[in-house]
């Protein structure tokens, strides 16, 4: 019998369709073909090829020449930019704002074959202090409420490049899928002065059902309410709404956790495509009580279909509990 | 310079990223592989190929025989499931309920190789009146709430079978984009008294930059922040809640104007696949005054990048003024 199931952050329902059941090989997926890093604008000695870089992570080398372990640049095709003034204005009854902001490109190593799977965790962790070093920096514009760092892997994820990287988005606006939970984590703390992302935690831990992963910082569960198959949560222990506030040890129990569950899928499902968001406050507002920051990742076995496409509604093929059950038994 | 632009009705935000923007021609999508007829199950000769039939429009032919102009039959795999005893049950802090529904395929056409551009527009209306019958029989069913009709054309729209046909998905809640939609046409008439789509429909006839067709009853506009490129909404101009209690001309006049937007789009951007979704009310509320049914077109010209997926965030590259000129000057 199908499932209705309901996130109990955003009150988003999906159907967890059993009948048509997959199992991690029933997958099929499009596959990136190889791009020669001979032409490979993010590998080292290329690195004229992109915008001036932003900051790096070097050991002594000057900027924009190659010995780097981590660099920020510029999106070539940016989607917002940073120069001229901020302006909102109507049409009517409709509303706009220019585009100010930031998009930007994090290279997450030098290597042009490595993804997290095979980087080191200290390597791994050092995205993630780029991550925040990037966020601490951008907040400072006052025009700027919420940024977004999200990564593409493979060709139907929609990445473009095959060279891994992440990607930041800085907004004027705060996105609805933050808006949402925010929504419901008031909602939950005004109910019963708890933050929800604690309370699903501590249940997730009780069941043990949906944890794919644990390490003495980070919990890595399927959601209850997953919108694809094999979406899997990550979210530290300690509560603490943003990300780029975190103490060290949690960058570091993240990188350990996120290098297991991507060896996981990569073992499970065949190296699939996938997204990965970072959902942390926005600038704007205090919500330090009720909001937990954490990343999502959202493998990309199936093609969305129209329905899921047109109105944010999700079939899921695959319950959480097969999911959780197939990860947490790969052998690392 | 990029824009920022807000759905007047949900609040949603999109990135209108005109630097990047693109020309028709610039898009590349998969097109489908022809599936040879002898073997398609929604043929006619081949109606053993399906489960039996809910309703067909027949010229005096046995059901589950050739002879038909419209067909409806059970989907063969369900997402949601007739049957059963509906229960609502918690886990913990979770919420779910057993997938009480029905899912059903609309068989348009007898024909394999036509398509709404290349059928008539009594033979697509017909195809709108199955849709309001199944919807009137299914809205008997106390347990439902919603109905999601939708269609996915092109495999790139997620369509897995070639002859054309549409879906319909009867559910027990009442999905988050028709929730949002309401909840903003709600505060409009609240502050107004007047519904937000028709103030719209004043509002873009009036300003014509981005009407992209138009009849004595249907107005197609490029909303003012579409989420994908050419996304084309069909509304009627009337004032009406309720896709299945609309009258007679108005069926009419929605299948001359969805013929027209699709010919539009095969000849400008070289017959695209395509979502389309039938947004009207729900079953379970009074919204009479407040929400206005209407089609919501969106053409699958790029892929679906990981924020966009991961967050309901979208950047598009075409702005509406510029797809609704494009579509608008296409000679029929």
């Amino acid at each position: 019998m199908p499932e209705l199931r309901q996130d109990p952050v955003t009150g988003r329902w999906v159907i967890i369709s059993t009948d048509r059941q997959k199992r991690p090989n029933d997958f099929v997926f499009e596959r990136a073909a190889a791009i020669a890093t001979e032409a490979c604008p993010f590998c080292p000695g290329h690195e004229g090829l992109t915008p001036p870089e932003v900051m790096a992570y070097r050991n002594g080398s000057a900027p924009n020449a190659p010995g780097w372990d981590v660099r920020v640049v510029p999106n070539k095709f940016p989607a917002l930019q940073v120069e001229g003034q901020f302006d909102r204005s109507g049409e009517g009854m409709f509303d706009r704002m220019n585009g100010i902001g930031a998009h930007e490109v994090i290279i997450e190593t030098p290597h042009h074959e490595r993804a997290f799977p095979q980087m080191s965790e200290p390597e791994i962790e050092r995205v993630l202090w780029a991550y925040r070093e990037r966020m601490l920096d951008l907040k400072r514009d006052f025009r700027l409420r919420y940024i977004l760092v999200f990564k593409n892997q493979g060709a139907a994820a929609g990445a473009t490049l095959e060279h891994t990287h992440s990607q930041l988005i800085a907004l004027p606006i705060v996105p609805d899928f933050v808006r949402d939970e925010i929504v419901g984590a008031r909602r939950h703390f005004a109910q019963k002065e708890r933050c929800v992302y604690c309370d699903i935690i501590s249940q997730e831990l009780g069941a043990g059902i949906r944890v794919v992963d644990e390490n003495p910082d980070v919990v890595a569960i399927a959601p209850y309410a997953p919108r694809v198959a094999f979406e899997t949560w990550l979210l530290p222990r300690r509560h603490g709404a943003r990300f780029e506030e975190a103490p060290r040890h949690e960058y570091e129990s993240l990188a350990r956790a996120l290098k297991s569950v991507l060896q996981r899928m990569n073992r499970a499902l065949e190296t699939p495509p996938y997204n990965l968001v970072l959902h942390t406050s926005p600038f704007s507002e205090d919500v330090t009580d009720v909001y937990h920051w954490h990343m999502e990742v959202m493998p990309r076995l199936t093609r969305v279909a129209g329905f899921e496409w047109g109105t944010g509604f999700y079939i899921n093929p695959t319950s959480p509990e097969e999911a959780a059950r197939v990860l947490r038994n790969v052998r690392l």
